[in-house]
């Protein structure tokens, strides 16, 4: 099949260079991907910062160009689209200074001595690259979660080439994204094969069954993740498959802080759902308010929904489904229409904006009904009459990536508990905040219990994502000599390692 | 169905107290694992210490009964046995020392800070419990790695709360275990559900299925193990499945180290393919020698093995499944016997050593049959002309636990290579040793590629076990007082902590 390249604003398609990956090209790249690995893994940690900085540098050269392109793509707004260049590219150079730090190869020495069991060998221990990885492009961050972003800034810093299934909401940004990274690659000397991308809904497949392929990192929706999981769990030798897939996210309103400040809530709560017409993982899709301020909401929600401008949605099937999926609400008994936003006239996948209210009764006589995600820019608010009736309607919410509060000084003692829950049920919880804007630093999570993610135990975004392609190896009683730089007595390169049970920094 | 023990000196099987968990029990204890979980998650880490001290203390002051029964059940032999005891006990007192030291966690603070896409809010990751862990007891570590072991060790330095699958070769064994467990989990103060155990083959399986259950750790056979591992990746909510399946160890002896000390590794290596009968899953059951020493090798191997007495097998099926890989090696076309070990007339499960020699061109062209791992003690020695032979023969042994080299100082340009190409294929690499021991450090690990293991980026031994059962949540402008006692700003139990990218020391 060719490609074709498609403007959400009008619904107009333009065929573009280039076509789905044939099996033999696929295999041919995957090929490429298994000879260059070990060559990446033994280029010095420095060089490996150095291909993090280079393919920032690169996608800043083209800033313009891909914003232009990545916006006819996605109809996202260049704002957007150039704070997620700028998110991308930050993310680089920190997964460039993890490298450098050295931490993330979680260096272990331990000495020879004596146990109980008898003597104990020297034995050094160090985190080594996985091999090739797989990674899915989403339709919705196009510079932050696709070719370019936190699977592949993941990869690359753990040493691993990087095989990506680009999106096919956005063919063209996936091209320029893909020269960035292959001159960023040249520019270091890495190996031809470190980055490549293939194309088609069969090749998405092929790829996490082809032998050379160690891992996957995948983004996107619940039934399409959970296919390329049972694939790779299928596999003769199966392999990890990290998959952030859907995501409810519920929001509670403490009854203090609805006193204090239903109005700005509502305002800001509304803006966050609609955020980039709704599209993003972290959407607070559920909250819940106490019954005693339902008006309160229903009013304030009410105005503030009314205000928002209709955007659009990144493809017609996203368009279909959210059509769909706001009918459904609002036929299914017992739900109140809180408002909906304005609309568009015209051609493209123009979506308005929808806000539902249900009774906590109805919530717990349909629970997976009302949590599932429906992406775009709708949400439900639940109203709940006590403590009780919050927990037992948020043991019926699954896993999500986030979980938040808000409340005031006087709710305190009633979030201790829906902390505890919240932590159960989430990666990231937050105070008195909105899920939408996920920062990349060190302490950051993003991913959550089944369904959020289908290995709660990593997470994709924050430092740490790098562990993801991974995995240890222990040398027992080799020569110095021998041994890789990072583990020989001396430290040259200064790292931080734990020798002898004692964590040592650099 | 009802409980036996037998022991496999005699073949005699004794009936005792006990029956396979019915379904219901099995759901009944699932959900009081499910309760217990978030009890135990908030226990102070010092209890959690505690908790795994008791329990080395109580399976320590049974000492002499818990080897006894374990030796007529098993017939490991009582030094060994106490060997095994002593080295859980070290263990899990080890590990009481990592939840001490508190690394573990993963504490990470960002502070509130400016970012060039906006501001930053104030960001604290923490690894938290998963929830109740199964654990399936391996039948060739009754005190190692079964009720007390590696894996439960593991678990409840995690704070989760453990149910494990008896193995059925040691009933007796496991139920004395788990009395000791129960009694450590009372003494501090744990939460009823924190141990439990469960037996019987479907019992197994609804466990791997039970909702409760949030990942599985398990020791056994690649086709048993396979096999729970599709169970635990078809559920609705698939969870982790930290499999150690089978390993066959790849030994190279390098030829100035033939040439030096043929006599002392044939001895050595004679010695390491037989401890505990040959039934260590880091048994090196596959060696390479230089073509040119065949001939020292085949007359000192055959002079040590000859030597070795005959030992027990743990069960019937384990005695069956060795005689029938020994007839199949030996009937193979090419194979020459280097010899045998004694026999013992008699009853029970005894079983001879046996050693075979196969030439690179025989290997080459059935490299599935060679390197399947037959339990027991029995080993191939494949002979390689040069280092070209060597590595394509290399290139067809499956991921092991280990991988081990003997050289010389005249061999170390030879080594270089075969080290890269032995730490892609296994996770613990070894020089001048011997794999059959496990050191438990902070720097050991044992897991390795597939079918070694299901998830080589993990590993069962070594203080990182314990990340095994462990998932990060994030914080967001959560107030100080809200917070986890580990994440508030005092530091007031003093640990280590990664505070705006800088890892700082307690």
């Amino acid at each position: 099949m060719t490609l074709s390249s498609i403007d959400p604003r009008t619904g107009t398609a333009t065929a573009i260079d280039g076509a789905d990956t044939t099996s033999d090209e696929l295999d041919a790249i995957c090929r490429r991907a298994a000879e260059a690995a070990p060559e990446l893994a033994a280029l010095p940690l420095r060089t490996r910062a150095a291909l993090l900085r280079a393919a920032a540098d690169e996608l800043e050269a083209v800033r313009d160009q891909i914003v232009a392109v990545a916006d006819r793509e996605t109809a996202l707004g260049q704002a957007r689209l150039n704070n997620e260049l700028t998110r991308t590219c930050y993310q680089l150079r920190l997964f460039g200074e993890v490298v450098d730090e050295g931490s993330f190869l979680e260096l272990t020495i331990d000495h020879p001595g004596e146990l109980p069991m008898g003597a104990r060998p020297d034995v050094r221990r160090m985190l080594v690259p996985l091999g090739p990885v797989a990674v899915f492009g989403a339709s919705n961050f196009p510079l932050a979660f696709s070719v370019p972003g936190g699977d592949t800034a993941s990869v690359l810093a753990a040493g691993c080439p990087v095989v990506v299934k680009v999106h096919p909401a956005h063919p063209e940004t996936s091209q320029l994204a893909f020269e960035c990274l292959s001159r960023a690659a040249a520019t270091v000397g890495a190996p031809q094969g470190t980055v490549a991308t293939v194309a088609g809904y069969d090749a998405g497949a092929a790829l996490v069954r082809h032998p050379a392929i160690t891992a996957v990192g995948f983004t996107g929706s619940v039934h399409g993740g959970r296919a390329l999981f049972d694939l790779a769990c299928a596999r003769p030798d199966p392999i990890p498959f990290y998959g952030e897939l859907g995501s409810i996210n519920p929001l509670v309103v403490l009854p203090a802080a609805a006193a204090s400040r239903h109005d700005q809530i509502s305002k800001d709560y509304v803006g966050s759902m609609t955020l980039g017409t709704g599209q993003f993982c972290t959407k607070p899709g559920l909250a819940f308010v106490p019954a005693g301020y339902g008006d309160e909401f229903h009013s304030a929600l009410g105005a503030a929904i009314e205000e928002v401008a209709a955007g659009w949605l990144l493809t017609g099937g996203i368009r279909d489904a959210f059509g769909r999926g706001v009918a459904r609400l609002g036929e299914h008994a017992g739900v109140r229409e809180i408002g909906r936003g304005r609309s568009e006239e015209g051609n493209g996948y123009s979506a308005s904006a929808a806000l539902f209210l249900v009774p906590a009764e109805e919530f717990l006589a349909s629970p997976d009904f009302f949590t599932q995600e429906c992406f775009g820019p709708v949400a439900v608010v639940v109203t709940y009459a006590d403590q009780a009736e919050l927990d037992a309607m948020l043991r019926k919410v699954p896993g999500s990536l986030t979980g938040t509060i808000h409340g005031d000084e006087a709710d305190h003692d009633l979030a201790r508990p829906l902390l505890g829950r919240l932590t159960e049920r989430a990666g990231r919880v937050l105070w008195n905040g909105y899920p939408t804007g996920v920062a990349v630093t060190w302490a950051m999570t993003h991913g959550g219990p089944w369904p959020s993610t289908t290995a709660s135990t990593h997470t994709s975004v924050g430092t740490t994502a790098v562990r993801r392609f991974l995995r240890p190896v222990t040398f027992q009683s080799v020569p110095d000599g021998l041994l890789p730089v990072e583990l020989r007595e001396a430290n040259e390169l200064g790292l931080p390692r734990r020798v002898d049970g004692r964590l040592t920094l650099s």
